[in-house]
């Protein structure tokens, strides 16, 4: 059992333990905050285009992210419609929506571990 | 409780729950992997230069890092000996053992807790 950290950290200061969190496939990184931002602005916006525009990231550099994600996936995650009366655009599809899902609940999992060692330091 | 995603990932590849851990301080990263490994380095080496030249970092970039963790602990991490019969030399003190005791304790917790993890992957 290691000792607290309080007598060799400046009591007056405010320390945390922080992280982060991705899923890997192959030994690289897989999904992560990164796509799973992507994911979900798609569901809002209805759109890539918007979404990348949000992220401050270009329509080809989302696409490589989709792609990325896609290749691994049994499904596609986006599924993008062509013209139409709506003017064509994307929705991200059910796998998707399970990945997020699935992530989200992992992060959980992961945000009670981290409040638990930051509450250790004490 | 999310669905495991084996119904969406494809069955042939080896997916991992992975990430990154550090002590924070001010909500700025204080102490991760980086300034670990330059601490063990030195405690191996005896001095902060042969320290920094394994790690491919330059004398002035080692000290920052160990200027940057003293700033925040009560006692230095660091003791140097100048000229001498050794010649001189770096000892990492007391404080910065317990400090890699406690990265050593907390990391084995989080790695834990990412296989615990990548086993409800499957």
């Amino acid at each position: 059992m290691a000792k607290p950290l309080k007598s060799i950290l400046k009591k007056n200061l405010s320390f945390k333990v922080n992280g982060s969190l991705w899923l890997e496939c192959g030994g690289k990184k897989y999904f992560g905050p990164g796509p799973m931002e992507l994911l979900e602005r798609i569901d809002a916006a209805g759109s890539i285009n918007k979404a990348a525009k949000e992220m401050g990231m270009s329509y080809k550099k989302a696409w490589e992210i989709i792609n990325r994600l896609n290749a691994n996936a049994t499904k596609p995650l986006i599924e993008t419609h062509i013209g139409g009366e709506q003017g064509g655009g994307s929705v991200i599809s059910p796998e998707a929506k399970q990945l997020i899902t699935y992530h989200n609940s992992l992060r959980k999992k992961f945000i009670a571990f981290l409040e638990k060692q930051t509450s250790m330091l004490a």
